[in-house]
């Protein structure tokens, strides 16, 4: 897959492969100031923890791009913009993490004016977006271990290159397992309501040309119980200190039948995800995004009108339904995850 | 709510409210003869189990009706096609049950001309459709003891008016229960693919003027974790000796999080629903629809082309997880459901 990140320095501009209209059109939504990245991550052009956290990285240096360098403030002016920036989104933690890896340049170094914070940005949010694939190469090749040949995978949402910036966290672990030889066939649920698997897992798995079928969501009980299902593969937004992993609304529901079926269930997450200033999965906001998700697909109205919804983004599945955390430092037990915390973190 | 199956005698025609286009359209499928009623059934214009019997049995009527009552061999032609109508879907055991009692009043009356056989067929089609209300009424004062003021209650899938002849089983609990004055909050899952939830209960609830809001069948694990749902009501399309329950798909995954959240988990059913002949719900069919219901969503596409789907219709709950059917005879505990079979059952 081409990458569907794309930072023109030259123009200062983001492109996106618009994934609101994945699979049907490929379009690219352009980004030429913080409203419109905003825009972008709030009505999911984008989405995906770490895809955010490099859309957010960028934005960063949009944000000083678009500020008026002889400007007396411009350095409350921006500060304000990356404010607004880092609360697009609630639940993924990346956002804020991207954002605040950003200020801890800015702040270290003081003394830059607007146009050399901006180029020393951009040098770092490229460098991250660069990490990112190299992180989610290393999440692959210790995950593709933990899949045997010929598993049938059951993934939620789509934690795959478009979730990232360019390889994938669950679906990296599949593509990785698949480079290593096995033979993968992947069950995408259509995660309604915004349907990221059936449109976007579908979609580039289709394009990698690895096995997939998409079945409703309603199906992930009968699926387990017929044994179709050897291990579930899903990516998280935030995992807290103890392990809870809050993910896509679903994925608690998956968990709980894996465990009632004996089928692994892996979360694949890079050490951006994981939040261990959050203690556990209570303390994680769950978005509630727009009623419009579920009242209407692709701009048809299915409920009837006046009918109110309901429509929470997230889910969070406790530590002990997660068989094993996937991380670029290697597959770790989730009640073992506060031994890797990070000396800063 | 208009009653939604209409049979008219005097022109042989059996009109039903078109479901597939409710919410937003309100047409009628007018049904002339038996290959259009097998359509209705195949293509879901009319579905739910006890909906399914009465439109079967209305159906015979218009086999007879619509053979030449002069041809040596009319009653060969009428076994052929009551075989044919009886064979519409597998799941739902209301279907063959419908079938199986008009051809036992046949036999019982082998003296019967086509013509007379069509009018004591009208009669008991009509007496069939009406018993339905009267069952589903006395389900519901039964099962209406069972939730408490205020309750919210979650369903799936329609098993209310629309589903039966017409007051519906699993709503016609929550009707009941609303009649005798307490109220009653429902979350609708949404039903993914058929979209009954979103579709049909939440329209002939917002009629009735019951609340009622709309959930992604993915919000079920979080609604039950955060202690939103105080008892769960289904409807069933075959419950086996043992008190396994078929019922749409998705219904199954319900049954486990209400199980681990301590959330009450009935089973509205009439007896026709009731199968004594097939022992444990692992003998209950299960059907696979068309693709396109998964692939497209209102005639609009959300899957890349040529990528697979799996579109099974129905699941089976174990008996284990039921708290209690709730039947025309009283609220039965699912082990206790053999003690109930019918002398000649």
């Amino acid at each position: 897959m081409q990458p569907h990140i794309q930072f023109k320095p030259e123009a200062d501009e983001l492109h996106l492969l618009d994934q609101r209209l994945l699979p049907l059109q490929e379009e690219w939504f352009v980004c030429k100031d913080v409203a419109e990245i905003i825009y972008a991550l709030k009505e999911m052009v984008i989405r995906g923890a770490p895809a955010i956290g490099v859309t957010a990285a960028y934005g960063c240096c949009i944000a000083a791009a678009t500020i008026d360098r002889n400007s007396p403030n411009w350095a409350a002016q921006l500060d304000a913009r990356l404010t607004e920036l880092g609360q697009a989104r609630p639940t993924a933690v990346n956002l804020t993490w991207a954002v605040n890896l950003m200020r801890q340049t800015w702040k270290a170094r003081p003394d830059l004016q607007l146009e050399e914070l901006r180029l020393v940005w951009i040098a770092q949010a490229q460098e991250l977006h660069s990490q990112d694939d190299q992180i989610n190469r290393a999440m692959g090749r210790h995950g593709a271990k933990l899949l045997r040949d010929k598993d049938t995978v059951m993934t939620h949402c789509n934690a795959g290159a478009l979730a990232t910036g360019a390889f994938g966290t669950a679906l990296g672990v599949i593509r990785a397992a698949v480079e290593s030889g096995k033979q993968i066939h992947v069950l995408a649920n259509e995660t309604r309501p915004f349907l990221q698997g059936a449109r976007l897992t579908a979609y580039e798995l289709a394009r990698d040309n690895i096995p997939v079928t998409v079945c409703c969501d309603n199906a992930v009980g009968l699926l387990m119980a017929k044994g179709m299902v050897q291990a579930v593969v899903v990516g998280a937004d935030r995992v807290a200190a103890n392990g809870d992993a809050a993910n896509k609304i679903g994925t608690y529901t998956v968990a709980v039948l894996a465990k009632r079926h004996g089928v692994p269930f892996y979360v694949a997450v890079p050490f951006s995800t994981i939040d261990f200033a959050t203690p556990t999965g209570a303390e994680i906001p769950i978005e509630q995004r727009p009623p419009l998700e579920v009242t209407h697909i692709q701009g048809q109205q299915i409920t009837p009108t006046d009918v109110p919804v309901l429509n929470f983004a997230f889910d969070v599945t406790p530590a002990d339904l997660i068989t094993a955390l996937i991380t670029e430092k290697g597959v770790i037990a989730p009640e073992a995850l506060r031994q890797h915390q990070p000396a800063d973190g």
